[in-house]
């Protein structure tokens, strides 16, 4: 149970976390090294900018990785909470720290909430920020019981699902599907810093989504790439390796010659497709049902299907359509499980017949 | 004016132009070399699937770069229409390969609408993929006055908003603000493929952001990366020194000597205070008010104020809040000018004072 919470360091994490906290009802007491953001996270309503009287359930330390064991060995000298976990990026330094320079690594479990904003500090704060986000909690090998269910705890007052690793494995998963993504924002967003002017009109959706969380705060990345950097390495050895490859091959087709053209195409489609693949692997597979359904030859009738059906996030691929010997065209759809009966009611009444084939597990 | 229009190629871009004319009325015949692609887009109510009887007022070849010259040159042999004009991500290679081969160059403006979506083909085509979006127009020193009203008839029939440049500089620009994000997604999205298991639950919206694009069609994106290939790789030869630098850098982090620590610090810190000024450019510069509130000291005061105020667009930051002597908060809120009348009625309505400051422009 967790009914009283120190929130130490009231930047966007702390204090969405003390706002999730105060709605359910957890007492919740606010610190931080500048006085002004305490102050600041309470006129948010996110408790109250003051020290607890009597040591709190858990401490949340919601400081930069560097900072998590000296921060941590404080709090503990001062008695502050019966556990402690913290919200930094990395996992393996703050543990190694708390292990060393903790009085007591027992009541401490390292935890990473998996969400974020490219804003920061508390005004940017929400305490809906963790709904159904993954919150990682990484057990050192002297965590106690106590701890480990405080942060649990928290993570579901938050609205997050606890997800428990060690800390390597932690931080090598967060090097591929956070800190290099961050990077490789970073490295594509400078070139637009650096480019000639006018890219304003020509920038749509797809380099604002490429680049958008490279406006998060340069410290505290910079602190997050020092203290992951072995992982960081690993990817970032790789992903040099095949753009040096995409360059060259770049380089051959913008070249006047005819020779390795062939191989130079296929070095760049090569990337293409495992990028392509790679993109499923950011989102969890989502069991569909496929469906199908035959239509009349009238103009219009697909668009009239597909607009009927798209609220439930129904997806139609031109290569699983085809026309019958009578010219009628027959879809075929892929429903999320939990609309289908939905769905084929709606197309029903709508006049369409829609027949469930076998069942099948895909990654959209 | 556009009253007829021929769509030749009905993947994406093709219908969602076909499906926008529709709408407005226009007549829109349907072609594609596959006549399954066709006929799909006449199902989906984009037009009809059969070729038009007189020259129509206006030929849009959607097709990949390299096909753009020899389709142009077979349908102005065929008088299919009176003005010309495609939707090629590149200007440069389709406006010299209509200048050698087509019949009439002065019919033919190159075009480019800058919208798309990771699904490709006519079933994820939408009347609305344009609307608000930029439409470039690249008239050739061929190009006649028609063929240009034609073209940018047709952007504003979609909701586009037509731009005008010469296909050098259009080529130069898209390399930064679409080729290459492309790839550096596809680099992403290429280590998530090749990284262990376990990455979707540790994957959330910053990565899905980044690697989004990462999904789209790898033999479309191939041919795109061919004909731009002189623009891209200069640009991936400046993101490659970066890289290059960067990677020293962590591995300077990763080791064990505290010999460089600092200058590998600073080097990963300008990187990320290059991306973070280049993500500005990704959007126009929109003109805010800023407004000064006052609120008195009740914890979760601000809180109150700024869930009143986020409907309107409206952001905060700590740097430009303070407490005064007496201990309120004086808030500083950037108000996006249209709403700023608006906002200041809705804060008094719940009790809050708001001056305008002096005006100022800021690139949110």
């Amino acid at each position: 149970m967790v009914r009283s919470l120190l929130v130490i360091g009231t930047g966007l994490v702390g204090t969405s976390v003390a706002l999730a906290a105060r709605r359910a009802g957890v007492t919740v007491f606010l610190d931080d090294i500048d006085a002004h953001a305490a102050r600041l996270a309470e006129a948010l309503g996110a408790g109250l900018a003051e020290p607890p009287r009597h040591p709190v359930d858990l401490a949340l330390v919601a400081v930069p990785p560097a900072q998590v064991g000296p921060v941590l060995r404080d709090a503990q000298q001062q008695r502050a909470a019966r556990s402690y976990t913290d919200v930094a990026g990395v996992k393996g330094e703050p543990e190694r720290d708390v292990l060393r320079l903790a009085p007591d690594p027992a009541a401490y479990v390292g935890g990473h909430p998996m969400a974020g904003r490219e804003r920061s500090g508390p005004m940017a704060a929400t305490a809906d920020l963790f709904l159904g986000k993954t919150w990682v909690l990484c057990p050192s090998e002297r965590t106690g019981a106590e701890a480990l269910a405080s942060a649990t705890a928290l993570a579901e007052i938050c609205g997050a699902v606890p997800l428990r690793l060690d800390s390597r494995a932690h931080d090598g998963l967060v090097a591929l599907t956070s800190h290099v993504p961050h990077l490789m924002a970073s490295l594509t967003a400078a070139r637009l810093h650096e480019g000639p002017a006018g890219t304003e009109p020509m920038a749509g959706q797809g380099v604002r989504d490429v680049t958008r969380i490279a406006a998060g705060e340069p410290g505290l990345w910079t602190d997050i790439v020092r203290s992951n950097a072995p992982a960081i390495a690993a990817v970032l050895r790789a992903v040099c390796g095949d753009l040096t490859r995409l360059l060259a091959a770049v380089e051959v087709l913008a070249g006047p010659g005819a020779g390795a053209r062939g191989e130079a195409l296929r070095t760049v489609t090569d990337l293409l497709e495992r990028g392509a693949a790679g993109t499923l692997r950011t989102r969890p597979a989502a069991a569909r049902t496929p469906l199908r359904v035959v239509l009349d030859s009238t103009p219009g009738d697909l668009g009239r299907l597909l607009w009927t059906a798209a609220p439930y996030g129904v997806t139609a691929d031109p290569a699983g359509t085809e026309f019958d010997d009578d010219g009628r065209l027959v879809v075929r759809l892929e429903v999320p499980d939990a609309a289908a009966t939905a769905v084929v009611a709606e197309l029903a009444a709508a006049g369409w017949s829609a027949d469930r084939c076998a069942h099948s597990a895909t990654a959209r």
